[in-house]
């Protein structure tokens, strides 16, 4: 049986770390770092997540500024507030929750954000810095699934990794993680001729393509660490039930991987917990501390 | 044996239809595409490649703007001069030769580059739209690659493409090209555990390793496409004497490829005229042309 990778409690760690690391900012700057959190309209579980990033700003000893706006806000308003943003020496962190709603040019306003504050690292500026190996800020999912297999193998080296999806969020910020870390990386997605057979090769597994369960343990080398992305909400047993599911069947996966991300509990608590480290890292690099 | 893949030809009727292109954008835009091309100190190999890039770019029928700088220019002057370019209505594109002399920060001259003006595809909005699938510039080594391996292949939804090298102009930007074009892409590099199997298992290989002759014909699936990016000068049979090959071992791997670029003759006729196809690209969207 494969051993579990333990999402929630490295997040955990990594935010307890983090909020020594404000405390020393804290002694060192004068201040809190600071995030902003900007939503626009009244999606429900946009409002969730973004109830969840406050807390966890807060316990985590930094500002958090919310701004909500109505659903009607004007594309013009909304940048003229990312704008102000840029410009406020308080906030570290900038991010503006996505879905926005119908009629506002999302792209156009994720490019607004200053990239030394894209602590969601969604600008072209921060993608481009990935590619090309600067230093920026990488999406926080990816880098909470590298900070798992770190943790797990070490020194990913030479290793054969298969990033399966092919999203701006994920799987290609993902790859380049991987290159990053010299992995031979492989880039699989919908339109991959034997999936299995890619799959087979790999010692490292990164599924993200949201179908509940794809990914099947006979599909695994033995021994191979899983690092599940998916979050596929599906009919439970119980009639009129639901539950939580990644992309990976659980079941048959864990006979055959060395190591494996459960969901829920594996690649999710380490998404907010690596948006705190970048508003962290982004507040250091804003004032010069190492 | 192999299809030879003739990229001195394509890359001369590619010339002529971006001719064809310019004669059209001069009578809707009542003037030339401009290229600037600016060339720091006295490097041998880079006066060569500056002159060739100002006939093919006089030939194609835009203006050529070269700037000749004292390798004493210091980066001031230097950031001047790319800044009057960006805002030079008559300069489409702009490409700065590398290297530059020691002294000089390349980073910060490239990034300098307005991005609708990059046509080496090389700043750091470019590499981030590509990655994002944003419109933009794409570097022009790799550019050149995939035009041929379109011509040769057709639709490469699907196929296995690994690409041996992973630099900033030519592994990763190609890439993600193929990505783009739906191949199941790897990329693979000094790293990697088991070259040959990695290369063995692919429809279409990209060698951009710059290691002499280095991938050999039975590290070949039978009937592969093979793009050799390498131009490595060694010793030839005769004493005193040098010769050009690639990446790959010609004598074998045409053997067993289905096609492949010959080295001199195969890649790198196509990069000029790729250039000529961005700044051609770059004064049609400046100027709102389709």
């Amino acid at each position: 049986m494969a051993d579990i990778i333990d999402g929630k409690a490295f997040a955990a760690a990594l935010r307890e770390s983090i909020a020594d690391g404000v405390a020393d900012f804290v002694a060192k700057a004068g201040r809190k770092p600071g995030l902003a959190v900007v939503l626009v309209g009244e999606d429900a579980a946009s409002q969730v997540y973004v109830r969840n990033k406050h807390k966890a700003t807060i316990a985590a000893g930094m500002e958090s500024f919310e701004y909500r706006l109505a659903a009607d806000t004007s594309q013009a308003e909304l940048l003229a507030l990312v704008e102000a943003l840029n410009a406020d020496p308080a906030v570290d962190g900038i991010l503006v929750q996505l879905p926005l709603p119908n009629g506002l040019d999302e792209n156009a306003v994720i490019q607004t954000i200053d990239p030394d504050k894209d602590v969601d690292g969604f600008t072209t500026t921060s993608t481009g810095r990935l590619l090309t190996g600067l230093p920026g800020f990488v999406a926080c999912t990816p880098l909470g699934c590298l900070m798992l297999l770190k943790d797990r193998l070490g020194d990913l080296s030479g290793k054969s990794a298969v990033v399966i999806g092919r999203s701006n969020i994920v799987g290609k910020p993902m790859a380049q993680l991987l290159l990053r870390e010299s992995c031979t990386v492989t880039i699989a997605h919908s339109r991959t001729a034997d999936l299995p057979a890619v799959v087979r090769g790999a010692d490292i597994v990164v599924a993200a393509v949201g179908r509940p369960e794809m990914v099947k343990g006979d599909w695994l080398k033995p021994g191979a660490t899983v690092i599940d992305v998916g979050i596929n909400r599906v009919p439970a047993a119980e009639e009129g039930k639901t539950k939580l599911v990644g992309d990976v069947d659980f079941a048959s996966a864990s006979e055959v991987a060395g190591a494996i991300t459960p969901v829920p509990g594996g690649v999710g608590p380490m998404t907010i917990a690596c948006l705190l480290y970048n508003t962290l890292e982004a507040a250091n690099r804003r004032e010069g501390i190492a």
